[in-house]
């Protein structure tokens, strides 16, 4: 595998890009993820590992979100008793007070997912050394952190010192941990603590194989393993941290598991990182889409893959992808429509296991939807906007403050509901594209069905046809509208799927279909409501223009040129302000567009497409990283084939350039899935057919070739498309 | 023309890089160019026109520099009152004290030099508008420089004011101007100026075509048209901005030809960018290389072959190229042997003509040439190291402080003699490639020879033998060392070619012969010298390694594994200090590996070269931004593929990602022309045959196919080289 396209490197250091590329360079093996902060750490820094499911509702917050883990990362380092900092900046090169940064370097390997950094170091008493970190999380062993440092003396012979810690993360200092416990055993150092409000308990173990002779210690603030040795001129030491992590969602008892784990791998840092790297190349195997004739785009694809990749749960059905990955703060680690409509329909299609694992998270949450559907008046299961361990809504109710001062009440939580059809999407999406029946009867139906029995009861019969008001569809700008067009065609959509699927079951898995029939109260009487709701949902459409209406009234709303605020990071919305957006016709994301993405030619006749992509594009901010990508997939479907180049180049700079401004706060993960199915599902046309997948090319014109594999039924198809056009 | 592969951006604004992107960013048409700085200024910005051969020996600077013309850039706009800067940053959107920056992107199209910036700017007023902002200086009529600035309001109706200026650039105060003179006409103001010491005279006249009541006025420091004009929301207004430039190296009375040209084209705006688009279309179709599978490398060619044709004089043959060509004011404009070596063959082969004025320029300073011979007690032609308008040695004696405080003495004036064969060098590869008899009579052979008679004399006759004491190669951290092996052998070289040129002349323009052997002097005796010369010059070589040794007594220097001093920006010299780096065997770039370039296997066997060159490319520091393209180049005819794609990479991040740490100063122009010679010479091959020129190709292996055209003896040649390997 040639490495030239698989590497994202810093050179030299950009302090002001520090947060950026914390986020970017982030490890992870869908276990838990660990931002990119520095071993020594970094003025401004943000160091944070997150764990899969460790989310805590700290004292006075509002809502739960994800606790940082204890940092494993540190490594502190002196050279002749200078400590190494990448900050120090001296105009005397040989003798340099504070000491020296000569170089630096630093390289994300997405081929096996490994962060490097070299730095060339001249302490205050001349002696230069070059420093070589290599991090990884394990991809084979999960529990597993693997750090090295390689670090060789140039010209003189320095007396190194190195503490390797296991320390708390402030996290704000909101509070998310109790009972913090810091232990140092012979030959490993540990920590310990609790989650103040959920109760979750985590244990890492730490320990050093390095020159010298090791010792720990339990410091104030930290466990630390420390060694002091000396370098001949032109030698090399090589010093590995090896780091075990547990939680109680994994085992009984964290701390004993970690210990085990840490004594019995103390030494076999090379062994480990051969098998992450192999399992890694099994994962590209499956996953890597590759283009030739765009090598940008290449990249972006491969990042947008890697960062799902690290993020998505292999060995857990219990958890989900948040909206911005491990890889940040940002939405607190919830879970939000991002996965099932963005995120997990490229893992559906080269690593169904994964997906498996992402939809049986919501089906475990059946129990809050349910209570989210009761609390609204209805039966069913409502899945809550934003989803946590306990499958309770957790979007908060109010904004962070305005510049103004004054915060915002946010409907999303109350009214974006939506997301009960989309989750049924991808349960069904992956039904048909791995042939999963097991799934379907044990989890995939009950959640298609009960979310449909809450359409069911939600919508309201209104002369002669069916209507929802009082939504929020996919443009979170315009709130508590009536009959949004893309939730109401979709819950339409939904309810004939239900009819279709009970259908399947009642002649191919009898006892499920009984079961389901009974428990989820699916009455003759209810099942015709649906089939009437189908004939008669009320789908908002201007005749004369033979385009969908995106909700009542909005093209009496002020119509603002979007196209014309350019150039710019991130949406409109702030430069508008809040007020005069809701009364404006400008668009968050793709809404109308994201419904013909999913729906594709049921939609409307190709006129219709056309005329909606034309009304709405030039009316859309982008104001949210869902929105590029899915213009993209769609425009390359209708043939704009400009524009659709000109989205899919927004969708992968959204991370990689910053172009939201907000990558300090994690990855998009829907930018990321988004940025995969806009080249499977819209520049490759993939679709199935009762032959099983075919593609449908439209690449763009300078891409020569493209080539990917699917699973489709457990067996893979590779496909190999030439670009008719180059 | 696909745009693609042939745009720069900058977005957003990256205040960090501001004077790097002034550089990389630079418009120009041969006659100048100009550093990218805003037009309405910012802090810290460097801005600066440069017009080839006005230099300017200022008051008690110890050499002249190119002086910085008169700044015809600015544009000073309110809206509403509000200044329009960059810089503010304020954190209310709806009425930003001081104004805001909404949105910024910046874009170089190299394919019709135009610089772009696109800002979206909010008054404090609330007013929004985007501003389009558009740079060229003609290649069709070199004394017309366009600027256009399209304003476009949103949703408001701000009153617009602007000036446009002409005005002078403090220059550090080093005092290169006096008589200047503002003045406002009715329709244009202008601006004229005369250099301090070598009283070149310079005049500046612009035009504003604008909405509202133009009218000029004279301020304290500058000429201004200004206007004011209101915007219904929605309206765009269009500003164009022209000026002309001319100066008493052109015509003789620069301020009459500057007004009249200017009264001429004032509202020709369309007309003259489409004729400069046409023009640089023209310089493309001979000078583009294409390169499929490697959009960075294309990109980077792109960007080399640009900086070289924006410096390169079109229409005048009494200029030449400067290190730091015209975008910045490193090495004050002084012209080396980087022309010679590395900026004029692609030119050459692709842009004769232009080939043609480099090398008149040091024909017409063979005074200048012949008077340092003669300081240096030797008959001949010893051109100056470092030269300016007037062929005299202008090379400093000492450096600026170092950070001890002291300073260095600089001896390349003095020793760094083998400017003489580079010259010469170019010269013949020039008329080999153009079949150009009649530059040849008329001016190369005259170079030729007379430099060669230096040699003949300068060499000196030891034990049978010939040495070269007391000289700097290319690798100038080792000072005034005797028997440098590519002096000695360049200098061996150089008389073997005059002797053969002069045996051409003799048959095939006899007159030329005569006149040359009678002015120079070329008695039997000199010549039977030369032969003498040529078969006995002392080669420094290590028979037992099979190398050449670079100068007497290399190898008994510190050896310092260079290689181990990763990464950093530039090279380790200053790690070392001056005293250290003397003593060491660390090289400054590319010197025996130079001779290879240069002569090819003339140099020895392929063992040899082989064995050159793992010996000094792990030495070599790359301190100069000379030396990774050479080794590309090298390496690649070596089938070294590795080292040779890592060299081209590293050459090609020179500017581009400023891995000198000081593209500040200016583009590096030897980088750029090396850069595009590894690719002609090195990857595809490219020689002369009997047959005319034919490729050897070696390419990386991930470059599908290249292609490209050279010009050889007046016919175009074009070569589509598909990658075997591939």
């Amino acid at each position: 595998m040639s490495k030239r396209l698989w590497q994202i490197t810093e050179f030299p250091f950009q302090p002001e890009r520090l947060q950026h590329f914390e986020t970017i360079f982030a490890i992870g093996n869908g276990y838990l993820s660990a931002r990119a902060s520095f071993e020594e750490g970094h003025e401004g820094d943000r160091p944070a590992t997150l764990v899969h499911g460790i989310f805590n509702n700290a004292p006075g917050e509002a809502v739960p979100e994800l606790a940082v883990a204890p940092n494993w990362l540190p490594l502190r380092i002196t050279i002749d008793g200078t400590p190494f900092t990448i900050q120090t900046k001296a105009r005397e090169y040989l003798r340099p007070a504070g000491g020296i940064v000569l170089g630096y370097r630093r390289t994300l390997h997405l081929d096996r997912a490994t962060l490097r950094r070299e730095v060339l170091f001249r302490a205050e008493s001349g002696s230069t050394v070059r420093l070589e970190f290599e991090r990884f999380a394990s991809l084979d062993q999960h529990h597993i952190l693997g750090q090295r440092l390689i670090i060789t003396t140039l010209d003189s012979a320095p007396t190194i010192r190195i503490n390797a810690d296991l320390e708390h993360v402030p996290d704000n200092d909101v509070g998310h941990w109790t009972c913090a416990n810091a232990a140092a055993d012979t030959d490993q150092i540990s920590w310990t603590a609790v989650t103040s409000q959920s109760g979750y308990r985590i244990a890492l173990a730490s320990r050093l194989i390095a020159p010298g002779c090791v010792e720990s210690a339990v410091e104030e603030n930290r466990a630390t393993l420390a060694t002091t040795f000396q370098l001949e001129p032109g030698q090399a030491a090589t010093v590995d941290k090896l780091t075990s992590i547990y939680t109680s969602r994994d085992v009984a008892d964290p701390l004993a598991a970690t210990l085990l784990l840490n004594s019995a791998e103390a030494d076999a840092y090379d062994a480990l990182y051969e098998q992450h790297c192999r399992r890694w190349q099994e994962v590209w195997d499956s996953s890597d889409f590759v283009i030739e004739g765009d090598d940008k785009a290449q990249i972006a694809l491969r990042f947008a893959a890697y960062h799902l990749l690290i993020a998505a749960p292999r060995e857990d059905d219990d958890v989900s992808i948040g909206a911005r990955t491990l890889s940040g703060l940002g939405y607190k680690g919830h879970v939000f429509w991002d996965t099932e409509l963005f995120a997990l329909p490229p893992l559906t299609l080269t690593q169904p296991n994964i997906a498996r694992n992402l939809l049986a998270y919501r089906y475990k949450r059946l129990a809050g939807a349910r209570q989210k559907a009761k609390e609204y008046g209805c039966a069913g299961a409502l899945f809550p906007w934003e989803s946590t361990d306990t499958g309770l809504e957790t979007t908060p109710q109010w904004s962070d403050p305005q510049p103004d001062g004054s915060r915002i009440r946010i409907w999303t939580g109350d009214t974006e509901q939506h997301i009960c059809s989309d989750i049924a999407y991808a349960v069904l999406q992956y039904w048909r594209w791995t042939g999963d029946d097991a799934f379907l009867c044990a989890m995939g139906a009950e959640i298609v069905l009960d979310t449909a029995v809450f359409w069911g009861e939600r919508v309201e019969a209104k002369d002669c046809r069916y209507e929802i008001s009082c939504q929020i569809g996919p443009d979170e700008y315009h709130e508590n509208i009536n009959n949004s067009v893309f939730t109401n065609r979709l819950a339409q959509w939904h309810l004939e799927q239900a009819l279709k699927l009970l259908g399947w079951l009642a002649d191919n898995a009898p006892d499920t279909a009984r079961r389901l029939v009974k428990s989820l109260d699916l009455s003759e009487m209810r099942l015709a409501r649906w089939q009437d709701v189908v004939d008669k949902m009320y789908i908002p459409f201007d005749r004369e223009r033979q385009l969908h209406i995106q909700f009542d009234g909005f093209f009496d709303l002020e119509y603002i040129p979007v196209l014309d605020y350019q150039p710019r990071v991130g949406g409109i919305w702030p430069f508008l302000g809040h007020e005069r957006a809701l009364r404006s016709q400008v668009i968050k994301q793709a809404d109308v567009v994201m419904l013909m993405a999913l729906l594709g030619e049921e939609v409307g006749p190709r006129e219709v497409m056309l005329n909606n992509f034309k009304t709405y594009y030039p009316r859309t901010d982008h104001g949210s990283s869902l929105s590029p990508a899915i213009h993209a997939w769609v425009a390359a479907r209708l043939g704009l084939d400009e524009i659709a180049y000109e989205m899919f180049e927004q969708a992968a700079a959204t991370d990689l350039e910053n172009n939201q401004g907000n990558v300090a706060d994690g990855i998009h993960a829907a930018a990321c899935g988004g940025l995969w199915q806009a080249a499977l599902f819209g520049f490759c046309g993939l679709h199935l057919t009762e032959d099983g997948p075919q593609v449908d090319p439209k690449l763009p014109a300078h891409w020569r070739r493209v080539s990917f594999s699917v699973t489709y039924r457990g067996e893979k198809h590779r496909f190999d498309v030439v670009n008719p056009a180059v």
